[in-house]
């Protein structure tokens, strides 16, 4: 069998996960802490080590491998055409980190040192493969145009234009979390003020009730009839609607797709209001976008890594069979 | 000669002009009030009705055309693959309208009318032709990642994403003058609260100002020391550079280029002004994008709907004759 497996891993701030599949099903999964101290090749040497673990496991070697595709946490950089990561759940050395975390790397130079060991290699964003993934078997199916957008712990975007999977000069388009919708407000953790994911990310909604309750908290104080919880929660879903139009008077898309735990956990309190708000907008642009949730959901983390690299005549096969619910 | 002509057209909302050209040089010229009275297809009539008289100037005949290309006031719907234009400075019936224009018409039938005469045909809105244009022969030679952007009565966009002019589901990527970078404000020709052209296009600069002066006042009495014109217009060049700051987490792009007589008539204000907002935004996204002026500025009208459609092997020589210049 030539050729016949790929590599899909997840790198997050926390966690390291990846899975080797074949053509009809996942044979071999690992998972484990982040890598976060020592060199900056640190982080690539353990994604090279769980990727030789996984091909042990498959009873397989590289040479078999028709690709490894990985989902990181962005913003990316290009060097030399290479992709390094520029993240500041990751890099230590990045301003306002200062002692967070055990390393001092500004960047980590992920795509050369993994190039080292595997030459059909493609990286993406975790929302940029959310796209990916939710095209190939959620709720995207090959449209031409679609976003496909995470409100959790901070806003990621990934999406199609014209058919193709846009990129941009770095890699980090389009980086939706990162747009303006105020012309005030908060400190976002990449300095800006008044952008989208310092108005209404999870730990957002948590700041602006204050006195240390959760996210999940003021949902359900919300639920529990909370005006505060209501005022919140309602400014932050308009805020999230506002961003979407944005993005979609930006890239004109026909399907937007929300995933993450923020809006997952929340669809019949958030859809409505973020529906109502984005139609509100500019009826030329915005009528006719569909607007629905994230079906793959917490299958995106090993879905997204694979989708990016998986030979196009598997894809019908796995959206018949859906191997990773197996 | 087989197929050595091109025609450029350009619909604003007050004139039509267009021109003829061959591989070295511009050979006729037409110009004429814009058609607003009438059918929804006599817009599209008196296009081809120039066509056909820049066709006899040249002495030529349609067969001999490689192409049609229009640059118009958007934005565009698609309608069976067609677009239309829907453009609130054409179009008497569209909401806020009534009265204004002396026609009826929801939508102009723009390509399924010119279908039946050319087939070789490209619609793009004024500022994605102006992306096309400076691409070609003006200041973004060859990027693979630009924007240009009109600062002008309207705001407009256009852009190139990994090397390719986007266009999206109707054709209005990206349509960066309706995104919100406020979360209120007066309400925009749209029907937006907050968005960027609400805020910073020239009739807002002097609404904001008040006392009926104009644009071109405002700007002479921050030159003069006015303290109010002042505050007005870093205001809206802040917002402007927000908004650019958006487009580009967006599409991390890596150079915007600025046109439109808002800011041509005031580079020397504007510019160091909006990169230094500009480059205030997320360092990981904003650093490394070049913010320059509109080399072509007023030719822009006539090289846009050229540019869309000239044959690849004519830009190299046009780049060095600049015959539009003769």
């Amino acid at each position: 069998m030539k050729r016949g497996s790929i590599i899909g891993i997840d790198i997050g701030g926390t966690k390291v996960s990846g899975c080797l599949a074949r053509r009809q099903k996942i044979v071999a999964r690992v998972r484990e802490a982040t890598r976060l101290a020592g060199g900056a090749s640190a982080l690539p040497g353990q994604v090279h080590m769980l990727s030789v673990r996984l091909l042990e496991t498959a009873g397989t070697d590289k040479d078999e491998l028709a690709g490894v595709g990985i989902s990181a946490a962005g913003p990316f950089r290009r060097k030399d055409g290479m992709i390094e990561l520029v993240s500041p759940n990751l890099c230590g050395a990045l301003p306002g980190n200062r002692g967070r975390l055990p390393n001092d790397w500004t960047e980590i130079p992920l795509e050369k040192e993994l190039r080292k060991s595997f030459d059909i290699l493609r990286i993406g964003n975790d929302a940029v493969c959310g796209a990916v993934a939710e095209r190939a078997f959620g709720a995207g199916r090959d449209a031409d145009d679609l976003v496909y957008v995470t409100w959790s712990t901070g806003i990621g975007t990934g999406a199609f234009v014209d058919g193709k999977l846009i990129s941009g000069r770095n890699g980090n388009a389009p980086h939706g979390g990162h747009i303006y919708v105020a012309e005030e407000g908060h400190m976002c953790g990449c300095g800006n003020r008044g952008d989208l994911e310092s108005l209404v990310s999870g730990p957002a909604i948590a700041r602006d009730y204050g006195g240390g309750i959760t996210t999940t908290e003021v949902f359900e104080r919300y639920r529990g009839g909370d005006g505060r919880a209501a005022e919140i929660i309602q400014r932050a879903a308009r805020n999230f609607a506002r961003g979407l139009a944005s993005v979609n008077a930006v890239l004109d898309t026909s399907m937007i797709i929300i995933g993450g735990s923020v809006f997952l956990n929340n669809i019949d309190l958030l859809l409505p209001m973020v529906r109502e708000e984005f139609y509100r907008s500019f009826s030329c642009l915005s009528s006719g976008v569909e607007i629905v949730p994230s079906e793959l959901k917490e299958d995106l983390g090993d879905l997204g890594g694979l989708a990016l690299v998986m030979p196009s005549k598997w894809v019908e096969e796995w959206r018949r069979e859906r191997p990773w619910e197996r």
